[in-house]
């Protein structure tokens, strides 16, 4: 695919934009790729709802916005109930089944990993929840690869950190090469 | 003014995006505006180059990018060479003169504050240095109140930090007012 247009959406705290923002480093400084990154603030903010729009292409991109995304990702029902409707048809919509309970409504291939319960279970630290989710997302879609998310956390992490967060990637890559 | 366009560029590590995050968050939940905060990736991110746009408003932002910004910050040489001819003629352009030498032909009222100094002198943590610029930036413009950046800071870093962030938070007001 010659552009991916992505959004992330949970809840303020669950790492949301951290992960976005290390998703549009990793396409661009290790894959070569053109990436926009965005948060658009407003009422759903005021409300704890967090949404973070992320572009990927390989050609330059003109308008940053996602409109209609073909990947969305919602880690709280509030945020899964808001932005359900605005994906692409035939999308792929990933969620976490502690958080999400999925309509029925929606035009899009739906994906339930138990990213939160896994992380929890393995490592213990909620923390990672954001980066296991990475992990399932390009573990699902082959979007980029692996080594370039840790290549961004190796430049932004201390490294006493690092173990952490390459077990709880390779747990969502599990995860999503499993679905 | 009904609308800020603001854009903050250095280089990785400085907490540039961090910084915008922040003041984006600040104004949407405390201080009931609207907020668009993005960054572009492309050929500067793997030079290294950091850019990140912030548009903050009262009423609501239908497109999303920063062409001229009215508020430039820029903290390394190459961001200053890079985007200083893209400010709105009479702009601010805020600068640290450890990191950029001005030059004379943008039309910008520049505004040079030895922040990086200030804050290794009193606080001795460059980690701090991008609080220490939203204080400066709030202490010139009035953007908004420093109150606000200090709840969003409240709700996102450890007990432990918020003491050395209130710091550096003052060091730039002062120098911002002072100037």
């Amino acid at each position: 695919m010659d552009r991916s247009r992505i959004v992330f959406s949970g809840s303020g705290g669950q790492g949301v934009i951290t992960a976005a923002i290390i998703l549009a480093k990793a396409a661009v400084i290790y894959e070569g790729k053109n990436a926009i990154q965005s948060q658009s603030y407003g009422a759903a903010a005021r409300g704890g709802a967090t949404r973070s729009d992320i572009l990927i292409a390989d050609s330059e991109i003109h308008f940053p916005k996602v409109i209609q995304p073909n990947i969305l990702v919602s880690l709280t029902q509030e945020s899964y109930n808001t932005f359900s409707p605005i994906i692409r048809p035939g999308g792929l919509l990933l969620v976490d089944p502690r958080y999400v309970t999925i309509g029925t409504k929606v035009d899009a291939k739906h994906v339930a990993l138990p990213m939160y319960e896994r992380v929890m279970e393995e490592i213990k630290k909620p923390i990672v929840f954001n980066i296991c989710m990475l992990g399932a997302l390009i573990g699902l879609t082959k979007l980029i690869r692996p080594e370039s998310i840790l290549k961004v956390l190796e430049t932004t992490i201390p490294e006493d950190f690092m173990d952490m967060n390459k077990k709880a990637l390779d747990l969502g890559l599990n995860l999503g090469e499993a679905a």
